[in-house]
C-alpha cells in the first residue's frame, strides 16, 4: 500500500493509470494474491484508486487534465436515488435488469435519425434560437389532437412543453406547493417522485396500492386526516407494480380529490404502452383539477430529452414564468423537433406495436423463469417493461441488489419504492433488460446461498 | 359585438379563423370604423379574440384542434419576465433591439450542421439512452482542459453539466439556499436573476454596480448588514451594463465573500465574447467559494440547450442528486455531443473571432447613432451585444418599451434589470439585432413627440 500510495503521490503511477494485476503485482512483490488484493480493497476505501468490475484497478485522485468517470460506488445507501444512479452511471458491460428503461436497440432509432437527417437541413431560426417559451407548435398541436382523440378538449396553449417528464413534475410543484405542504404518494411509487419532494421540502404522505390503482379508503382517510395539496400518481402500468386504475377507483379518486381539494398530477409516461387505454383521471376531469405529465422517453429516446404538460390555461400562465426564471424557456426546440419528426414518422405506429407485442411476449417469459426462482409477480401488467415481484422466503431485497452491484449487476430494490419501507421483500424486475442469462443464474446461485 | 360572438359559439367562425378587417366590417356593416375597432377591443378584452400587430385579428377560444399561438400581450406588467416573454413570443417579423442574443445568421449554424450529421450516424445508445449522471465525458473534458489553461484545476469530476445555464443556477440555488435566505445581486443585473430568487423565495439585496465591478464598498456594507448566503453575477461583459471586473476590485469582493461565508456564483455566459480573459473570481479563488456556470447559447446555439456548472467536488455529489429529482439527468446526451462536435469543430475558433470582430464594429456604429439620438453609453464595453444607455432629458423607459410593444418592437427598459428600480431612464440594447433601420426611425420619432 505504502509503495502505491507514494507512487500516486510522485505522479509515477499518473491518475487514472491502471494498476498492476493483482496475480502479476503478487508475483512480481512476492506476496500472495489475497495480500495484494486486500490492500486494493483498502486503497479503493481510501479513493485513491478505484476498481473497474471486469477491467482491473485504476489509480483515482484529482484528475485536471486526464478524462476519468467516477464509477458507481457499490457502499452507498440503499435510497430513492440508488437505481438511478447506479443505473445511469455503470459502465457500458453493467447488467441493468433493475433500471427503467428499454435497451438502446429497442428504440425508435431509425425514425430519430431520419428527424435529426431532416433537421440539418432546416433553416437556421430552428437550429440556434430559443423558440417560443411553450416549445414547438407543431408537437403541441399534435398532443392536442391525440388528447382530443381520448376525449380531453384542450388547445396547443394549454400544452406547456419541458425539458423532461421529471421537470414537468417540478414546475408543477414549483407552482403549487409551499415548503411543509402534504403531498399524497402511492406506496410503491417511482423513487424519483420522493426524491423531487424532498427536494421541495414538502410533507410526503404514502397510500397503499391495490391492483387497480390506490386504495380508496386509505386514500378518503389520508386526504382528511393529512389535507394534502397534490397527489402525484401513475394511472396507467404504474410505476412500479404495473397497476391501472379500474373506473371505479378512478371515479371515487377523483370524487375525493375534489371534495378536498386536492390536485392531481397524473403522470403517464408508460401511456404508449398499452393496448387500449385504460381508464384516465385526465380525461373523467377534463384537466380542472387534474394535470397531465408526459414524456417520450420510454418509447422513443430518452436523449432526445422532452416532456409536456398539459393543464388548466391560467396555470400554464404561471408555470411559463417559472420555466422561463428557472430554465429561461423550455425544452430544446431541436429536440421537440426531433421528437415531433419522429412521432410523426410513418413508421412511429408500426414501432409501438412492435414494442408492445415484444413486451407481452418478454413479461410472459420473464415471469415463467422468475416463477422457476420462486420469484412471484404481484400481478400481471397490461402493458410496459416491468414486474413488481416478492422475493422467495423473506428475502431481503436490499442486500441482495447490494450484492449484486459489486457483481456489476443493478437491481430494484422494493424498499427504494416504499416510503413506509414496507416492501423488503420486493424486487422490480425490467423484463426489456434480462436477456442475458448470466442474470438468471446470478439471482438462481443468490437465492440458494 | 353580439353577432360577433355568435358565429363564434355556432363555428360559423372557426377558432383561429382570421376576422374582417376593422374597414371592411366598417362598410359591410355601415357603422363607423371607430365603432368597429372598439368593439374588437373589447372583444380582445374578453378573450373572444386576439390582435397580431400589422396582422389582423383572429377568434380565439379553447382550440382544441387548431393551431393557434397566442401572442405576447403589450399590456402585461413591465417586470423581470417582461422581455424574456415579449422577445420569446413575439412573431418573426418582430423587431429585438431589447432581447439578449444574437441574430439566428450570426450563429455557428454550419458547425452544427456538420454536428448534428456525424450525430445521425453515431450508435443507437447516443441516440436513446439517458446518459452519465454528469453528462458527455469529452465534453466535460473539453471544458476542464480550457479551465486548466486560465488557471482552474478541475478534473471533468467536478464539473456537471445541466439543461441551461439558467437550470445550472438553480441547482446550486436548490443545493445552498433556504427560503428565508438572503442572496446580493448586482444592480442592475440580468433580470432573470430575481425572477430565479423569487421562485426560490429569498430576500433579494442589490449592490449598485460601477464599470469595474460591484461597487466595494457598498458590497462590504451589504455582506455585514445581510449576511448574505450567495452573490451571484457575471464578472466578465456584465449584464446589462457591460463592465468587467477590474483585478483589485475582484481581489476586494473574494476577501469579502471570504470574511462572511459567502459562495459566489460567477455566470461566465458571455466569456467567449472577451478579446482576452479579464479577472474572474472563479480563477483567484480555484473553485473553493466560487462556482462556475456558463452554456453556450450566446456563441454556439439557444436551441442544444446546454449548460455547466464546476464546483467542489463535493457539492457536484449534491447537485447530481438534485439533478435528478428535478429533471432526472443532465442534458440531453444528443445536445451535449453537438455542442462538443461544435466546440471541437476546426471553424469554431474562426467564426468566434469573426463574431468579435463584427460585434466591435456594430457596437461603434451602434453607439454612435444612439449619441445622435441623445441615448449615451454608460460605458465602452469589451465585447459583447449589450450597450446600457441613458435616455435623454429623463424619458421614462418604461412607457417608452410599452409603446414600442404596440408597434412591434420590443425594448429592454432599465428597471427590469434594477431591484430598487433605480434606472427609469436607462435602456439596453443589443447592436446585433438593430440593422433594421426601422428601429432607428422608430427611436427617432419617440423621443422627439
Amino acid at each position: 500500500m505504502d509503495a502505491i500510495r507514494r507512487k500516486v503521490s510522485t505522479r509515477e503511477l499518473a491518475p487514472a493509470e491502471k494498476l498492476p494485476s493483482i496475480r502479476g503485482l503478487a508475483r512480481s512483490m512476492q506476496l500472495s494474491p489475497s495480500t495484494v488484493a486486500e490492500a486494493y480493497d483498502r486503497l479503493v476505501a481510501e479513493g485513491l484508486i478505484h476498481s473497474r468490475p471486469g477491467s482491473g484497478f485504476y489509480v483515482a485522485g484529482s484528475l485536471p487534465l486526464a478524462l476519468s468517470e467516477v464509477e458507481p460506488r457499490s457502499n452507498r445507501a440503499v435510497d430513492p436515488f440508488w437505481v438511478s444512479r447506479q443505473s445511469l452511471d455503470g459502465g457500458a458491460d453493467m447488467l441493468r435488469p433493475g433500471c427503467g428503461w428499454l435497451p438502446a436497440d429497442w428504440m425508435a432509432n431509425p425514425a430519430i435519425r431520419r428527424a435529426m437527417r431532416r433537421l440539418t437541413r432546416s433553416h437556421d431560426a430552428l437550429l440556434s434560437d430559443y423558440g417560443p417559451v411553450r416549445g414547438s407548435l407543431a408537437l403541441r398541436g399534435l398532443l392536442a389532437r391525440q388528447f382530443a382523440a381520448e376525449g380531453i378538449e384542450a388547445g396547443p396553449d394549454q400544452i406547456l412543453l419541458t425539458a423532461s417528464g421529471t421537470q414537468a413534475i417540478d414546475l408543477v410543484c414549483r407552482l403549487l406547493l409551499q415548503p411543509g405542504d402534504t403531498v399524497l404518494l402511492d406506496d410503491p411509487c417511482y423513487f424519483n417522485f420522493q426524491a423531487l419532494m424532498r427536494a421541495h421540502r414538502v410533507k410526503i404522505v404514502g397510500v397503499a396500492m391495490t391492483p387497480t390503482g390506490p386504495d380508496p379508503s386509505a386514500f378518503a382517510q389520508a386526504v382528511k386526516e393529512h389535507r394534502p395539496r397534490l397527489y402525484v400518481t401513475n394511472s396507467a402500468i404504474h410505476n412500479p407494480t404495473g397497476a391501472s386504475l379500474s373506473p371505479q377507483t378512478a371515479h371515487r379518486i377523483l370524487s375525493l380529490a375534489a371534495d378536498h381539494e386536492v390536485t392531481i398530477v397524473e403522470d403517464d409516461i408508460f401511456a404508449d404502452f398499452e393496448p387500449e387505454p385504460s381508464p384516465r383521471l385526465a380525461v373523467l376531469d377534463g384537466l380542472s383539477r387534474v394535470v397531465r405529465i408526459g414524456s417520450f422517453s420510454k418509447t422513443l429516446s430518452a436523449s432526445i430529452r422532452c416532456g409536456y404538460i398539459a393543464a388548466r390555461a391560467d396555470w400554464i400562465e404561471g408555470l411559463i414564468d417559472l420555466q422561463i426564471a428557472t430554465n429561461f424557456g423550455g425544452p430544446s426546440p431541436v429536440a421537440a423537433e426531433i421528437v415531433h419528426g419522429a412521432l410523426a414518422d410513418g413508421s412511429y405506429r408500426k414501432h409501438l406495436a412492435g414494442l408492445r407485442s415484444r413486451l407481452a411476449r418478454r413479461r410472459r417469459e420473464v415471469a415463467r423463469s422468475l416463477e422457476e426462482l420462486g420469484i412471484r409477480p404481484f400481478l400481471e401488467p397490461r402493458g410496459g417493461f416491468y414486474l413488481w415481484c416478492r422475493l422467495p422466503d423473506g428475502r431481503d431485497a436490499g442486500s441482495l441488489a447490494r450484492f449484486a452491484m459489486a457483481d456489476g449487476i443493478v437491481l430494484a430494490p422494493g424498499n427504494v419504492f416504499s416510503l413506509g419501507e414496507t416492501a423488503p421483500d420486493r424486487m422490480r424486475f425490467n423484463v426489456a433488460q434480462m436477456a442475458d442469462p448470466r442474470i438468471g443464474s446470478w439471482l438462481r446461485q443468490a437465492l440458494e446461498s
